[in-house]
Protein backbone atom coordinates (compact mmCIF):
# COMPACT_ATOMS: atom_id res chain seq x y z
CA UNK A 1 0.00 0.00 0.00
CA UNK A 2 1.15 3.70 -0.58
CA UNK A 3 1.25 5.09 2.55
CA UNK A 4 3.06 8.51 1.57
CA UNK A 5 0.39 10.21 0.38
CA UNK A 6 -2.73 9.57 2.46
CA UNK A 7 -4.89 12.16 1.83
CA UNK A 8 -5.28 11.93 -1.77
CA UNK A 9 -9.03 11.05 -2.97
CA UNK A 10 -9.21 7.76 -4.15
CA UNK A 11 -11.83 9.35 -7.09
CA UNK A 12 -8.39 11.72 -7.68
CA UNK A 13 -6.36 8.56 -8.28
CA UNK A 14 -9.42 7.68 -10.79
CA UNK A 15 -9.63 10.68 -12.73
CA UNK A 16 -5.68 10.57 -13.18
CA UNK A 17 -5.95 8.02 -15.30
CA UNK A 18 -9.01 9.69 -17.27
CA UNK A 19 -6.45 12.71 -17.98
CA UNK A 20 -3.86 10.36 -18.67
CA UNK A 21 -6.02 8.77 -21.69
CA UNK A 22 -7.20 12.26 -22.79
CA UNK A 23 -3.33 13.80 -22.72
CA UNK A 24 -2.71 10.10 -24.75
CA UNK A 25 -5.31 11.35 -27.36
CA UNK A 26 -3.67 15.05 -27.51
CA UNK A 27 -0.54 13.58 -28.07
CA UNK A 28 -1.37 11.12 -31.02
CA UNK A 29 -2.79 14.47 -32.66
CA UNK A 30 1.18 16.23 -32.25
CA UNK A 31 -0.83 18.86 -29.37
CA UNK A 32 2.08 19.93 -27.47
CA UNK A 33 0.47 22.21 -24.97
CA UNK A 34 -3.33 22.61 -23.50
CA UNK A 35 -5.22 24.32 -21.21
CA UNK A 36 -6.86 23.63 -18.16
CA UNK A 37 -10.02 24.83 -19.50
CA UNK A 38 -9.41 22.20 -22.72
CA UNK A 39 -8.45 19.38 -20.62
CA UNK A 40 -10.96 19.62 -18.39
CA UNK A 41 -13.63 19.53 -21.31
CA UNK A 42 -12.63 16.53 -22.78
CA UNK A 43 -11.74 15.03 -19.60
CA UNK A 44 -15.60 15.41 -18.59
CA UNK A 45 -14.58 17.35 -15.55
CA UNK A 46 -15.01 20.71 -14.11
CA UNK A 47 -11.96 22.87 -14.88
CA UNK A 48 -12.03 23.36 -11.09
CA UNK A 49 -11.98 20.13 -10.41
CA UNK A 50 -9.03 19.47 -12.56
CA UNK A 51 -6.60 21.92 -11.15
CA UNK A 52 -7.22 20.42 -7.72
CA UNK A 53 -6.28 17.19 -8.53
CA UNK A 54 -3.47 17.94 -10.02
CA UNK A 55 -2.31 20.42 -7.05
CA UNK A 56 -2.05 17.43 -4.97
CA UNK A 57 0.91 16.36 -6.83
CA UNK A 58 2.39 19.92 -7.21
CA UNK A 59 1.30 20.51 -10.75
CA UNK A 60 0.05 23.91 -11.57
CA UNK A 61 1.05 24.18 -15.17
CA UNK A 62 2.33 27.51 -16.36
CA UNK A 63 0.48 30.33 -16.14
CA UNK A 64 -1.45 31.94 -19.66
CA UNK A 65 0.44 28.69 -21.05
CA UNK A 66 -1.15 25.58 -19.85
CA UNK A 67 0.17 22.32 -19.61
CA UNK A 68 2.94 20.78 -21.38
CA UNK A 69 1.07 17.45 -22.28
CA UNK A 70 4.46 14.98 -22.42
CA UNK A 71 5.15 16.61 -19.30
CA UNK A 72 1.85 16.04 -17.39
CA UNK A 73 1.83 12.30 -18.72
CA UNK A 74 5.26 11.40 -17.53
CA UNK A 75 4.26 13.09 -13.98
CA UNK A 76 0.64 11.19 -14.12
CA UNK A 77 2.47 7.74 -15.70
CA UNK A 78 4.53 8.10 -12.25
CA UNK A 79 2.54 8.57 -9.71
CA UNK A 80 0.01 5.40 -11.13
CA UNK A 81 3.35 3.64 -11.11
CA UNK A 82 2.96 2.59 -14.76
CA UNK A 83 5.79 4.18 -16.55
CA UNK A 84 7.51 0.69 -17.00
CA UNK A 85 5.21 -2.38 -17.94
CA UNK A 86 3.61 -4.07 -15.53
CA UNK A 87 3.11 -8.03 -15.53
CA UNK A 88 -0.58 -9.00 -14.37
CA UNK A 89 -1.91 -12.64 -14.36
CA UNK A 90 -5.65 -13.91 -15.32
CA UNK A 91 -7.17 -16.47 -13.12
CA UNK A 92 -10.26 -18.53 -14.39
CA UNK A 93 -10.20 -19.04 -18.06
CA UNK A 94 -14.05 -18.83 -19.42
CA UNK A 95 -15.81 -16.65 -21.53
CA UNK A 96 -14.71 -13.87 -19.65
CA UNK A 97 -10.99 -14.26 -19.33
CA UNK A 98 -11.00 -15.17 -22.46
CA UNK A 99 -12.07 -11.50 -23.82
CA UNK A 100 -9.93 -10.25 -21.49
CA UNK A 101 -6.55 -12.08 -22.18
CA UNK A 102 -7.68 -11.31 -26.33
CA UNK A 103 -8.03 -7.73 -25.78
CA UNK A 104 -4.96 -5.83 -27.48
CA UNK A 105 -5.19 -2.77 -25.44
CA UNK A 106 -3.50 -3.37 -22.16
CA UNK A 107 -0.09 -3.24 -23.28
CA UNK A 108 -0.45 0.50 -24.55
CA UNK A 109 -2.27 1.32 -21.08
CA UNK A 110 1.32 -0.02 -19.28
CA UNK A 111 -0.08 -3.67 -18.23
CA UNK A 112 0.49 -6.86 -19.49
CA UNK A 113 -1.01 -10.28 -18.67
CA UNK A 114 1.69 -12.29 -18.95
CA UNK A 115 -0.13 -15.59 -17.95
CA UNK A 116 -3.48 -17.60 -17.46
CA UNK A 117 -4.06 -19.88 -14.74
CA UNK A 118 -7.13 -22.16 -14.27
CA UNK A 119 -8.26 -25.22 -12.10
CA UNK A 120 -8.48 -26.74 -15.68
CA UNK A 121 -5.77 -25.63 -17.98
CA UNK A 122 -6.08 -28.10 -21.03
CA UNK A 123 -10.05 -28.02 -20.98
CA UNK A 124 -11.35 -27.00 -24.86
CA UNK A 125 -11.61 -23.65 -25.42
CA UNK A 126 -13.47 -21.60 -28.44
CA UNK A 127 -10.73 -19.31 -28.56
CA UNK A 128 -6.81 -19.28 -29.38
CA UNK A 129 -4.72 -16.85 -27.11
CA UNK A 130 -0.94 -16.19 -26.54
CA UNK A 131 -0.28 -16.26 -23.22
CA UNK A 132 -0.14 -20.14 -21.58
CA UNK A 133 -2.63 -21.40 -19.44
CA UNK A 134 -0.85 -22.87 -16.42
CA UNK A 135 -2.28 -24.59 -13.40
CA UNK A 136 -3.09 -23.00 -10.30
CA UNK A 137 -0.11 -25.33 -8.08
CA UNK A 138 2.21 -23.40 -10.33
CA UNK A 139 1.06 -19.86 -9.06
CA UNK A 140 2.93 -19.71 -6.25
CA UNK A 141 6.23 -20.28 -7.98
CA UNK A 142 5.06 -17.94 -11.15
CA UNK A 143 4.56 -14.79 -9.05
CA UNK A 144 7.59 -15.17 -7.13
CA UNK A 145 9.76 -16.03 -9.96
CA UNK A 146 8.22 -12.90 -12.13
CA UNK A 147 7.33 -10.24 -9.67
CA UNK A 148 3.91 -10.32 -10.28
CA UNK A 149 1.97 -8.40 -8.02
CA UNK A 150 -1.53 -7.86 -9.39
CA UNK A 151 -4.07 -10.72 -10.82
CA UNK A 152 -7.54 -10.28 -12.62
CA UNK A 153 -10.15 -12.67 -10.69
CA UNK A 154 -12.64 -13.97 -13.68
CA UNK A 155 -13.53 -17.44 -11.48
CA UNK A 156 -16.78 -18.26 -11.05
CA UNK A 157 -18.56 -16.81 -7.57
CA UNK A 158 -18.33 -20.06 -5.66
CA UNK A 159 -14.80 -20.33 -6.33
CA UNK A 160 -13.50 -16.95 -5.57
CA UNK A 161 -12.39 -16.91 -2.17
CA UNK A 162 -10.52 -19.95 -2.36
CA UNK A 163 -8.86 -18.48 -5.22
CA UNK A 164 -8.03 -15.22 -3.65
CA UNK A 165 -6.93 -16.93 -0.34
CA UNK A 166 -3.96 -18.62 -2.86
CA UNK A 167 -3.86 -15.58 -4.77
CA UNK A 168 -2.66 -14.01 -1.48
CA UNK A 169 -0.75 -16.42 0.09
CA UNK A 170 1.28 -16.69 -3.06
CA UNK A 171 2.19 -13.01 -2.55
CA UNK A 172 -0.37 -11.28 -4.95
CA UNK A 173 -1.38 -7.53 -3.40
CA UNK A 174 -3.79 -6.39 -5.80
CA UNK A 175 -7.01 -7.84 -7.29
CA UNK A 176 -9.15 -6.40 -9.91
CA UNK A 177 -12.24 -8.95 -9.20
CA UNK A 178 -14.87 -9.41 -11.77
CA UNK A 179 -16.67 -12.13 -9.49
CA UNK A 180 -19.86 -11.03 -8.01
CA UNK A 181 -19.15 -11.66 -5.06
CA UNK A 182 -17.42 -9.88 -1.85
CA UNK A 183 -14.35 -11.53 -0.92
CA UNK A 184 -12.30 -10.99 2.11
CA UNK A 185 -8.48 -9.65 2.06
CA UNK A 186 -5.91 -8.78 4.70
CA UNK A 187 -5.38 -5.48 5.37
CA UNK A 188 -2.51 -5.31 2.91
CA UNK A 189 -4.29 -6.53 -0.22
CA UNK A 190 -6.50 -4.01 -2.32
CA UNK A 191 -9.27 -5.54 -4.00
CA UNK A 192 -10.85 -3.83 -6.95
CA UNK A 193 -14.74 -5.01 -7.77
CA UNK A 194 -15.76 -4.55 -11.73
CA UNK A 195 -19.40 -5.85 -11.29
CA UNK A 196 -21.66 -5.55 -14.49
CA UNK A 197 -24.90 -6.50 -13.02
CA UNK A 198 -24.32 -4.23 -10.15
CA UNK A 199 -23.72 -1.18 -13.00
CA UNK A 200 -27.28 -2.27 -14.52
CA UNK A 201 -28.46 -1.86 -11.91
CA UNK A 202 -27.34 1.24 -10.36
CA UNK A 203 -28.20 2.35 -13.37
CA UNK A 204 -31.61 1.14 -13.65
CA UNK A 205 -32.21 3.23 -10.55
CA UNK A 206 -31.31 6.38 -11.93
CA UNK A 207 -33.11 5.81 -14.86
CA UNK A 208 -37.02 5.22 -13.23
CA UNK A 209 -39.67 7.45 -14.30
CA UNK B 1 -33.73 10.24 -13.99
CA UNK B 2 -35.13 9.62 -10.52
CA UNK B 3 -36.28 12.55 -9.24
CA UNK B 4 -37.77 12.05 -5.79
CA UNK B 5 -34.58 11.32 -4.28
CA UNK B 6 -31.78 13.22 -4.78
CA UNK B 7 -30.09 13.30 -1.67
CA UNK B 8 -29.88 9.58 -1.93
CA UNK B 9 -25.65 9.35 -2.30
CA UNK B 10 -24.68 7.25 -5.64
CA UNK B 11 -22.54 4.85 -3.36
CA UNK B 12 -25.47 4.41 -1.23
CA UNK B 13 -27.44 2.69 -4.66
CA UNK B 14 -24.09 0.71 -5.26
CA UNK B 15 -24.11 -0.24 -1.88
CA UNK B 16 -28.28 -1.51 -2.13
CA UNK B 17 -27.09 -3.84 -4.67
CA UNK B 18 -24.85 -5.83 -2.44
CA UNK B 19 -27.15 -6.00 -0.35
CA UNK B 20 -29.32 -7.51 -2.49
CA UNK B 21 -26.70 -10.39 -3.34
CA UNK B 22 -25.81 -11.26 0.05
CA UNK B 23 -29.90 -11.69 1.04
CA UNK B 24 -30.08 -14.04 -2.41
CA UNK B 25 -27.48 -15.65 -0.70
CA UNK B 26 -29.02 -16.16 2.71
CA UNK B 27 -32.28 -17.00 1.10
CA UNK B 28 -30.70 -20.02 -0.89
CA UNK B 29 -29.74 -21.02 2.67
CA UNK B 30 -33.01 -20.80 3.78
CA UNK B 31 -32.29 -18.17 6.30
CA UNK B 32 -35.32 -16.20 7.31
CA UNK B 33 -33.76 -13.48 9.90
CA UNK B 34 -30.51 -11.94 9.18
CA UNK B 35 -28.84 -8.96 12.26
CA UNK B 36 -27.73 -5.71 10.96
CA UNK B 37 -24.14 -7.02 11.89
CA UNK B 38 -24.62 -10.02 10.30
CA UNK B 39 -25.29 -9.09 6.99
CA UNK B 40 -22.72 -6.06 7.43
CA UNK B 41 -20.07 -8.30 7.69
CA UNK B 42 -21.09 -10.46 4.58
CA UNK B 43 -21.62 -7.41 2.34
CA UNK B 44 -17.90 -6.06 3.68
CA UNK B 45 -19.64 -2.57 5.15
CA UNK B 46 -19.89 -1.54 8.92
CA UNK B 47 -22.94 -2.25 10.39
CA UNK B 48 -23.43 1.76 10.96
CA UNK B 49 -22.92 1.93 7.81
CA UNK B 50 -25.98 -0.65 6.61
CA UNK B 51 -28.23 0.86 9.08
CA UNK B 52 -27.78 4.44 7.70
CA UNK B 53 -27.76 3.20 4.15
CA UNK B 54 -31.53 1.28 4.55
CA UNK B 55 -32.60 4.11 7.07
CA UNK B 56 -32.98 6.20 3.48
CA UNK B 57 -35.82 4.13 2.66
CA UNK B 58 -36.99 4.03 5.73
CA UNK B 59 -36.59 0.92 6.73
CA UNK B 60 -35.07 -0.05 9.84
CA UNK B 61 -36.21 -3.81 10.85
CA UNK B 62 -37.41 -5.29 13.72
CA UNK B 63 -34.80 -4.24 17.20
CA UNK B 64 -34.05 -7.27 18.57
CA UNK B 65 -35.07 -9.83 15.43
CA UNK B 66 -33.28 -7.87 12.34
CA UNK B 67 -34.18 -7.83 9.08
CA UNK B 68 -36.80 -9.91 7.28
CA UNK B 69 -34.55 -11.48 4.54
CA UNK B 70 -37.29 -11.71 1.86
CA UNK B 71 -39.00 -8.39 3.05
CA UNK B 72 -35.92 -6.32 2.84
CA UNK B 73 -35.01 -8.11 -0.65
CA UNK B 74 -38.00 -7.12 -2.13
CA UNK B 75 -38.00 -3.72 -0.61
CA UNK B 76 -34.66 -3.24 -2.40
CA UNK B 77 -35.52 -4.74 -5.65
CA UNK B 78 -38.76 -2.05 -5.89
CA UNK B 79 -35.86 0.92 -5.28
CA UNK B 80 -33.41 -0.38 -7.59
CA UNK B 81 -36.53 -0.81 -10.27
CA UNK B 82 -35.17 -4.38 -11.05
CA UNK B 83 -38.57 -6.29 -9.27
CA UNK B 84 -39.64 -7.33 -13.16
CA UNK B 85 -36.96 -8.60 -15.79
CA UNK B 86 -35.58 -5.38 -17.84
CA UNK B 87 -35.01 -5.41 -21.73
CA UNK B 88 -31.15 -4.32 -22.27
CA UNK B 89 -29.39 -4.29 -25.61
CA UNK B 90 -26.03 -4.87 -26.34
CA UNK B 91 -23.93 -2.60 -29.21
CA UNK B 92 -20.67 -4.02 -30.60
CA UNK B 93 -20.25 -7.96 -31.11
CA UNK B 94 -16.42 -8.17 -30.41
CA UNK B 95 -15.04 -10.26 -27.79
CA UNK B 96 -16.14 -8.70 -24.79
CA UNK B 97 -19.87 -8.35 -26.25
CA UNK B 98 -19.42 -11.91 -26.54
CA UNK B 99 -18.34 -12.88 -23.45
CA UNK B 100 -21.03 -10.71 -21.71
CA UNK B 101 -23.75 -12.13 -24.57
CA UNK B 102 -22.86 -15.68 -23.26
CA UNK B 103 -22.64 -15.11 -19.70
CA UNK B 104 -25.81 -16.81 -17.52
CA UNK B 105 -26.26 -14.32 -14.46
CA UNK B 106 -27.85 -11.55 -15.43
CA UNK B 107 -31.66 -13.01 -15.61
CA UNK B 108 -31.31 -13.72 -12.25
CA UNK B 109 -30.43 -10.51 -11.24
CA UNK B 110 -33.36 -9.07 -13.29
CA UNK B 111 -31.79 -8.42 -16.23
CA UNK B 112 -32.12 -9.62 -20.21
CA UNK B 113 -30.12 -9.27 -23.00
CA UNK B 114 -32.87 -9.32 -25.33
CA UNK B 115 -30.87 -8.53 -28.96
CA UNK B 116 -27.15 -7.67 -29.78
CA UNK B 117 -26.51 -4.78 -32.41
CA UNK B 118 -23.39 -4.42 -34.71
CA UNK B 119 -21.93 -2.45 -37.65
CA UNK B 120 -21.10 -5.72 -39.46
CA UNK B 121 -24.21 -8.46 -37.79
CA UNK B 122 -23.14 -10.80 -40.65
CA UNK B 123 -19.65 -11.43 -39.94
CA UNK B 124 -18.42 -14.83 -38.76
CA UNK B 125 -17.75 -14.99 -34.98
CA UNK B 126 -15.94 -17.23 -32.52
CA UNK B 127 -19.27 -18.12 -30.76
CA UNK B 128 -22.77 -19.46 -30.77
CA UNK B 129 -25.07 -16.91 -29.34
CA UNK B 130 -28.93 -16.85 -28.44
CA UNK B 131 -29.77 -13.62 -29.21
CA UNK B 132 -30.00 -12.41 -32.33
CA UNK B 133 -27.73 -9.99 -33.82
CA UNK B 134 -29.07 -7.33 -36.11
CA UNK B 135 -27.67 -4.27 -37.85
CA UNK B 136 -27.82 -0.70 -36.66
CA UNK B 137 -30.60 0.25 -39.24
CA UNK B 138 -32.94 -1.38 -37.22
CA UNK B 139 -31.66 -0.34 -33.61
CA UNK B 140 -34.18 2.86 -33.24
CA UNK B 141 -37.46 0.74 -34.11
CA UNK B 142 -36.42 -2.47 -32.19
CA UNK B 143 -35.99 -0.11 -28.94
CA UNK B 144 -39.25 1.60 -29.90
CA UNK B 145 -40.73 -2.14 -30.26
CA UNK B 146 -39.74 -3.73 -27.29
CA UNK B 147 -39.39 -0.23 -24.40
CA UNK B 148 -35.72 -0.65 -24.17
CA UNK B 149 -34.35 1.84 -22.11
CA UNK B 150 -30.96 0.24 -21.50
CA UNK B 151 -27.72 -0.43 -23.26
CA UNK B 152 -24.17 -2.07 -23.23
CA UNK B 153 -21.34 -0.48 -25.34
CA UNK B 154 -19.09 -2.58 -26.08
CA UNK B 155 -17.25 -0.85 -28.77
CA UNK B 156 -14.08 0.47 -30.08
CA UNK B 157 -13.39 3.73 -28.50
CA UNK B 158 -13.56 5.25 -32.49
CA UNK B 159 -16.55 4.22 -33.25
CA UNK B 160 -18.25 4.90 -28.98
CA UNK B 161 -19.52 8.58 -29.53
CA UNK B 162 -21.16 8.05 -33.25
CA UNK B 163 -22.62 5.25 -31.61
CA UNK B 164 -23.69 6.60 -28.51
CA UNK B 165 -25.22 9.52 -30.33
CA UNK B 166 -27.82 6.87 -32.03
CA UNK B 167 -28.42 4.81 -29.14
CA UNK B 168 -29.40 8.38 -27.41
CA UNK B 169 -31.61 9.13 -30.63
CA UNK B 170 -33.03 5.86 -30.40
CA UNK B 171 -34.67 6.57 -26.88
CA UNK B 172 -31.77 4.95 -24.33
CA UNK B 173 -31.58 6.68 -21.53
CA UNK B 174 -29.00 4.52 -19.54
CA UNK B 175 -25.73 3.22 -20.88
CA UNK B 176 -22.86 0.88 -19.36
CA UNK B 177 -19.94 2.27 -21.58
CA UNK B 178 -16.91 -0.62 -21.48
CA UNK B 179 -15.31 1.74 -24.42
CA UNK B 180 -11.83 3.17 -22.83
CA UNK B 181 -13.26 7.04 -23.39
CA UNK B 182 -15.40 9.70 -21.93
CA UNK B 183 -18.65 10.00 -23.74
CA UNK B 184 -21.04 13.00 -24.23
CA UNK B 185 -24.64 12.55 -23.82
CA UNK B 186 -27.82 15.20 -22.89
CA UNK B 187 -28.25 15.91 -18.75
CA UNK B 188 -31.05 13.52 -18.83
CA UNK B 189 -29.06 10.57 -19.75
CA UNK B 190 -27.09 8.40 -17.85
CA UNK B 191 -23.68 6.44 -17.86
CA UNK B 192 -21.50 4.29 -16.02
CA UNK B 193 -18.08 3.89 -17.54
CA UNK B 194 -16.68 0.11 -16.49
CA UNK B 195 -12.71 0.28 -17.50
CA UNK B 196 -10.87 -2.27 -16.93
CA UNK B 197 -7.31 -0.77 -17.83
CA UNK B 198 -8.43 2.32 -15.12
CA UNK B 199 -9.29 -0.41 -12.95
CA UNK B 200 -5.47 -2.02 -13.19
CA UNK B 201 -3.97 1.41 -12.96
CA UNK B 202 -5.97 2.49 -9.78
CA UNK B 203 -5.01 -0.80 -8.47
CA UNK B 204 -1.33 -0.07 -9.61
CA UNK B 205 -1.13 2.97 -7.63
CA UNK B 206 -2.51 2.05 -4.18
CA UNK B 207 -0.02 -1.00 -3.89
CA UNK B 208 3.06 1.22 -4.52
CA UNK B 209 5.89 0.71 -2.09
Amino acid sequence: MKKDSPEIPRKTIYRLSVYLRCLARLKDNNIQTVSSEALAKVAGVKPTQLRKDLAYFGHFGTRGLGYDVTELSTMISDELGTTSLQPVILVGVGNLGLALLSYRGFEKEGFEIVAAFDAEPKRRRDKQIKQPIVGMDELKEFVHKNGVKMAILTVPAVAAQEVVNQLVQAGIVGILNFSPIVVSVPEEVMVNNVNVAIELENLSYFIQD
